[in-house]
């Protein structure tokens, strides 16, 4: 694998472990950040600080990381300086952005020559740094087979959803109500066993030798078990979000979503309760906060 | 181990296999049914028919495995015929029943100087069928020890939930709310990524391999994608069954579950377009039909 | 109007000042109560105090104001004494019972030549002492016809609702889910604007003087406006007792029902904090209290 | 009252009867719509057709009444000119906008020392027609009274709801949600009584003629009882679009909103189904839909 010159936005706490991995991988890395501790940190280990974010897309291949479509909107298109970027980068957005967003900018895209793929991620930060992320990518294949070596090097898996780049953000968001909904059925179900005096733990231990082996049910299942939400690997505040796009996005297809609903109301009230900071698995405590336990 | 008598009442879907399984380690079983067919079946393959419910009774050992709460209070209780069974009998119920009157018939038993655990099953028949349900085993720690032999033959694995017979039901009631749970999530995420034209296989090639591992995201997801429903492992009507009893169960200890009312409602929605007898997985077809595809 | 002998059995909030209204009337009562105390305070109005339930049924015509299905199928059915009664009795159910329930009792008395008519009613227990309750009545005609003038001396209005004494059942859990769903989006949308900082008198003014005159949001508007809740007209427990029945009937029916289910949750949020015994108003606390506010 | 030089912006089915209203109360009107049809009507009955949306801004006191945010920030924000209208100016905007745009439009006019006053209306075209609109105002006090004699020849009766504009959006948005939730509800037990037999016009009667009085559940009542949704007075897919920003508004305040997700989703049940151009009262054939009938 030749070594790359790789432009890299957005430092936060899943873009700096991936950042971190594609320098171990011996690339040239030009990582700007709004707040510079982070670009700092990744200086200490060999990466170029960029002035400027249009410093980073003079590369064969950009990173995007941002928290929302606002930021990206902002730092790459309001700005301009996507515009101008030369013809032939490659842009990988790992961003989780509204569908609606990765439509538009797919075609802004293309417009200009650039090759956009979309390539969201599933896991969380600790994920992120051992290199274990699953990715979610799509656009031009040849866009994509460009740069799989980079990211064979900061995911265990790639899922490879075609040639729509939105297609990926709209996997993405499905993986995650999956996973906001099982979370919410855990602490439901956990609530109801308590309430009847069973051991919530006595509930997972079946299931998750059952029906339900897997990270999910154990890990969010253990933490509800022991009422205890910090640290938080997926904040409540950013599934809420997720949530939320997954709705703007039904919505636009017309299409009902109940479980999401409930999911989004459940999420509200755990910011309500100053608990939006807290790991995902609190939706157990507002679960058992209503039922005045 | 040695051969025991045993009563078995109730020769359904499920209780059909699990006598098989008993018979064939060996005991002697004496069968009632209310229809005559199953039980012939079982009496060619060396069981006893008991003429009456109540000669079931006259064993060390009898199971029930009825549809109901109804079922099980007009065969055994408003019949008289367990009041007036034998000291020291125990009951093992497999049926699946509303908490309430499993801590009835526990008070009941007791007073009667009869042993009664609660033992209901996670699993399809063709799990019965190949001794390979989970049985959650609540009730007396010596009336457990006692039949753990015969559930042995008809499970791959018992889960002692203690001294209560009732938590047995609690965590059974738990498990298939965690389960309908995912399958209408897999419904609704189904039907979300179709709107936007990706393929639901995708999002769950991804998950089950990734997040979601085990057999219900997998087989749900596979009927599910393939917008096929038959035939029906468990059908939606039973799981809608189960859903009443949490709900009720739930409401007893004025606990709100806005997950399993959905649930309810969708399974709902099934029925009243004749799908009670599809599987479990028909939500997928719910979900779709509410988006108009 | 000829003087009646008039058998009438619970005397709770509703059932006393319904039966001071008969004997206002003129009519013998004779009447009887599970607690002494009721009785007694009709018999110091010139009630007969009937020694035992079946005294009660040796009239013309016997109302019946119980709690629910269970203490009507104690006192009446398990009892007996129903069966005993004399042809021709004309029993006038004010109670709000199940729909199924109102069903089977419709055929117990016709099996036995008795007369059934159903009459819940709408109002509260000042409403029932001022003589202006909604009466809703069904049954034989001619039966109805015989005890309209009781009726017309307890109720401003009576609804006849045809020969089928459930479908009175009906309506009144049809209108009793009007009434809460009412309050619970008064409940929603005044946390909403007081979330904003507009005062919920604000809306509550506008609504109630255009879109939205009548009793009920301006009475349950008001209370909720002013967090307060009590004395209780209509408590909330009261309400969940309809919600449940509604979700029966309507789940008899594979009738979907997700408005009801959010009242129900609501409900029970209330009643896991303690809220039961307060006015189905209090709604507008559950809402805050998920709000955080 | 003085003849003043009023533009009007926006001459949909809402925005064309009110700027008659003030034509005909002898205002000298400049009236701008994208397409040219409306003006054009507007002209014949003598009013100026503005070439361009800034002439309309030429004049003391500004109407606006367009479709939602995007249309209000692309016609006088992005384009610029609102920026460049006269000192002094009084915007009246009518337009049912998200509340987080109402207090961005607050502080852009405050900057630029316009008035601004937020004056969206409760009623339906006819309503318009008939200047029986109620209106909604928030706005500084002295703006308020200077067009109150305007917005009296369009409404009935002007609501005034204080200084800050975006509170006369917030009541707005509550009112819908009221009203929209009101019509779920009957759709909702009217399917419920028809599934046990009684025909929906006996509740409708009933509870119209008690608990109910007034125009919403008389009007909306007889279109779901007769199963007829055109004309629509209000369309479904407008009353969504209120449903969508009273949920923004709520996420805004971490504002769980049950019932308000209930509305959503029904209502994109409708849209799904083609129904999103019929009146709001289409609820009642998703209902019925739902259930099977």
């Amino acid at each position: 694998m030749l070594m790359m010159d790789i432009g890299f936005i957005g430092l936060g706490r899943m873009g700096e472990p991936v950042a971190v991995n594609l320098l171990k991988a011996g690339h040239r890395l030009h990582v700007w950040n709004r707040s510079h501790a982070a670009a700092q940190r990744l200086a200490e280990q060999g990466a170029q600080i960029a002035p400027a974010p249009e410093d980073a897309l003079k590369c064969e291949v950009v990173f995007s990381m941002l928290a929302d479509d606002r930021s990206i909107r902002s730092v790459l298109i309001d700005s301009g300086i996507l515009a101008q970027a030369p013809k032939g980068l490659v842009h990988v957005n790992m961003s989780t952005i509204s569908v609606a967003f990765a439509e538009e900018l797919a075609g802004y895209h293309e417009q200009r020559g650039l090759a956009y793929v979309a390539a969201p991620v599933l896991g969380r930060p600790d994920a992120a740094a051992a290199a274990k992320l699953s990715i979610l990518a799509a656009g031009p294949a040849s866009a994509i087979d460009r740069i799989q070596p980079l990211l064979d090097r900061v995911g265990q898996k790639t899922w490879r959803l075609g040639e729509i780049p939105a297609h990926a953000n709209v996997v993405k968001l499905g993986a995650n109500i999956l996973l906001a909904s099982a979370v919410e059925t855990i602490a439901e179900t956990a609530a109801f066993v308590s309430s009847h005096g069973v051991a919530a733990s006595d509930l997972l231990e079946v299931v998750t030798n059952s029906t339900f082996p897997g990270p999910v049910y154990q890990g969010y299942g253990r933490m509800i078990v022991e009422d205890r939400y910090e640290p938080a690997g997926f904040k409540a505040g950013l599934a809420l979000k997720d949530v939320r796009l997954a709705l703007a996005a039904g919505d636009d297809r017309a299409m009902p979503m109940p479980l999401a609903s409930v999911l989004r109301d459940s999420l509200l009230d755990a910011l309500a309760h100053q608990e939006g900071d807290k790991d995902l698995a609190v939706l157990g405590r507002v679960a058992r906060r209503r039922a005045g336990r």
